[in-house]
């Protein structure tokens, strides 16, 4: 969960960021309107497909000390009661789409009459034009009567910049409730890598691994989370392989790369580790040491103003000088309510870390005639390296 | 799954509800994108938050023999690749956000450029004004060279409708591909029903339940699903509980009320039954007797045209006779792609059953000096009667 004043914080960087002459902003993408109010619709109930709108104002009011401004959102009531845990917004208008006697209506139109509740602000109201409904454009015009703007010209550099992608860059650098969230869901996931060295062998199937994944993750978050990722054995013939689960059996031999997430509130962890089914064989163990290398040369690149593409750089060359060619993919990624987003580790990645990123390393090599092997680790970059935030032990065998 | 035929079926029933003059349609709602071309994101991927945009154009060519027009769906690369399962469309606008050996940029400007690409259309195009981003505005005026209406008029009656209102309206009846992705929920729900007399005992947590349910529906579903709904104990001075599981042991005398929904593909399973934990007393057995009835009175009021009301009515009375007070809530409700959705089985509702509306019965009653009880069945409703879906049993205990 965010806090209160990580929420005000955010929305001080907002508008320090935006021009004078943008009074407002409305917010649409369900992860920006989290992002700056904790306000999320619970993924995991009726209403998991459901939206709320964040009208921001610049001028805050009297209570205004830190440069928050004010923060309004609109949500019909069903949507409102399934928030997952506490908000922190000034006000809420609400529309009651569903009083459990009558029919209902479109329940767009609940949250967009919410929205028209306001009344009128006049001046410029910057849109979230990548996820505002052309309807709210309406609602603007007509009720708050303001002037809908889609972009701004951004104060520093004179450039045309959209809202979503003044925010997408703001996620980077993540304040310590969003640290702190992404450490509930490293926990969760530490305790299902401890759980996949139980139960894979051979005999029993993906899905089994991913239920038991599942049911530890859960029981350390202390509630259901969102699960997803790769759950596949790789193996003579098929060396690379990812994705959900579908049911197949394990064999010995089989290299299982098990590389996901756990999600709790928008935030995620994601860290692999590579679990050999039944005995690996001499080749299987070179090819699993050679990726852990790879994943300790891209760690001592890991710190602030480093380039991106030095990391990938640091892990592939471990994995050619080891014989097993380059790198195929990234070798890491940028990671919170999104994934992956920047900072990419690629070859002509143009990214720098930035202190407070939040990073995966996870160098893979997949060879048909040994199987594949990935193992990751997420870390926080500091001004001076990194503080690696998952725990969990890579290693072929328990 | 949806299939081709019942996708094209879908997208002919939409235009033959247009009028002439619109010659374009601009989708945007992922349930809707779904709907008519079954393009889903896969919700436990790492592509869960994004979306692609659907293009529908009235005339499709010399292959349009059905009236369906041409479907042209624009996404992100990433987004592309992480749809669940085959989606039925005419052409692919396609923009590689990601590739792997650069940097990326904002990846929601990469789907609107992706529909960009379609280049002049001209005409009238109907955005769904409820979810298309205002970008897509730009879309519009710029490279499709169109004009964007958000609302038409209705051939019929000559009112001003929204295109999400249309949808909305559209997938109450459902086609047969919709009942057999609805049925493959209704499966995977009736095994988490009995996997619960097994799991539900005192001492048990309430989150011990939920994985052992959500194991249970994953393994015959062959695939991960998502699940939600209420997982709490009623029982002594708390009547009613609801929600996701909170770690909370089971105690002798406790009532658990399960009323979870199971997702695949976006359709889900929405059926309850309530559960004794240790022996009940007379008085919850008698509480569950008359919830039971009143259920069995409900299903005797389903069949297409009755009054969702009635429906109400017939439950409630069963309640009040035998003096556990009127139901609290509704009766039930359509269900689909959204929960709740119409017809709303409510006092004062105006709806009436249609023909292939699928919806709950879920009389229920909850008393501080008893514990809460409720159960429920889903039906498809048929010209004469009704097809139940779920088959669970429904019972105290074992």
């Amino acid at each position: 969960m965010l806090s209160e004043s990580g929420c005000r914080q955010r929305r001080a960087k907002l508008w320090a960021r935006l021009p004078e002459s943008i009074t407002a902003a409305i917010v649409a993408d369900p992860r920006h309107v989290s992002y700056l109010t904790n306000f999320r619709v619970q993924p995991l109930s009726f209403s998991r497909d459901e939206r709320a709108i964040l009208l921001l104002e610049r001028d805050g009011g009297s209570a205004d000390h830190d440069g928050a401004g004010k923060a309004t959102l609109a949500a019909d009531n069903f949507t409102a009661k399934s928030a997952d845990g506490e908000a922190f917004y000034d006000s809420l208008l609400e529309v009651p789409w569903y009083d459990h006697v009558h029919s209902v209506t479109n329940r767009d139109h609940a949250t967009f009459a919410a929205l028209a509740k306001r009344g009128s602000i006049g001046g410029k109201t910057l849109l979230e034009a990548e996820w505002c409904p052309a309807m709210v454009g309406e609602v603007c015009r007509d009720s708050l009567k303001t002037d809908a703007e889609l972009h701004f010209q951004c104060p520093a550099t004179g450039e045309r910049v959209s809202l979503g992608t003044l925010l997408r860059d703001l996620r980077r650098q993540k304040l310590p409730d969003e640290i702190e969230c992404l450490n509930w869901c490293m926990r969760a996931g530490d305790a299902g890598h401890a759980k996949a060295f139980e139960v894979i062998r051979p005999g029993v199937t993906d899905l089994e691994v991913y239920n038991a994944v599942a049911t530890a993750c859960n029981e350390v978050a202390g509630r259901p989370g969102i699960v997803y990722g790769d759950w596949r054995s790789t193996r003579r013939g098929r060396g690379k392989a990812g994705g959900l689960p579908v049911g197949e059996t394990l064999e010995q031999g089989d290299l299982f790369i098990l590389d996901y997430s756990f999600v709790l509130h928008g935030y995620r962890s994601d860290f692999t580790n590579t679990y050999a089914v039944g005995e690996p064989s001499a080749r299987q163990r070179e090819l699993f040491d050679a990726c852990h290398s790879a994943l300790k040369a891209g760690e001592g690149v890991l710190k602030a103003g480093a380039k991106a593409s030095a990391v990938y750089d640091a892990c592939s060359g471990v994995l050619v000088d080891a014989g097993f060619g380059k790198l195929s993919h990234h070798a890491g990624h940028g990671l919170g309510m999104g994934h992956p987003e920047p900072p990419i580790e690629v070859p002509e990645s143009r990214d720098e870390l930035r202190e407070n990123d939040v990073v995966t390393l996870e160098p893979g090599s997949y060879h048909d005639d040994i199987g594949g092997v990935r193992v990751e680790h997420n870390y926080r970059i500091t001004a001076t390296g990194y503080e690696r935030l998952s725990n969990h032990r890579i290693a072929l065998t328990r």
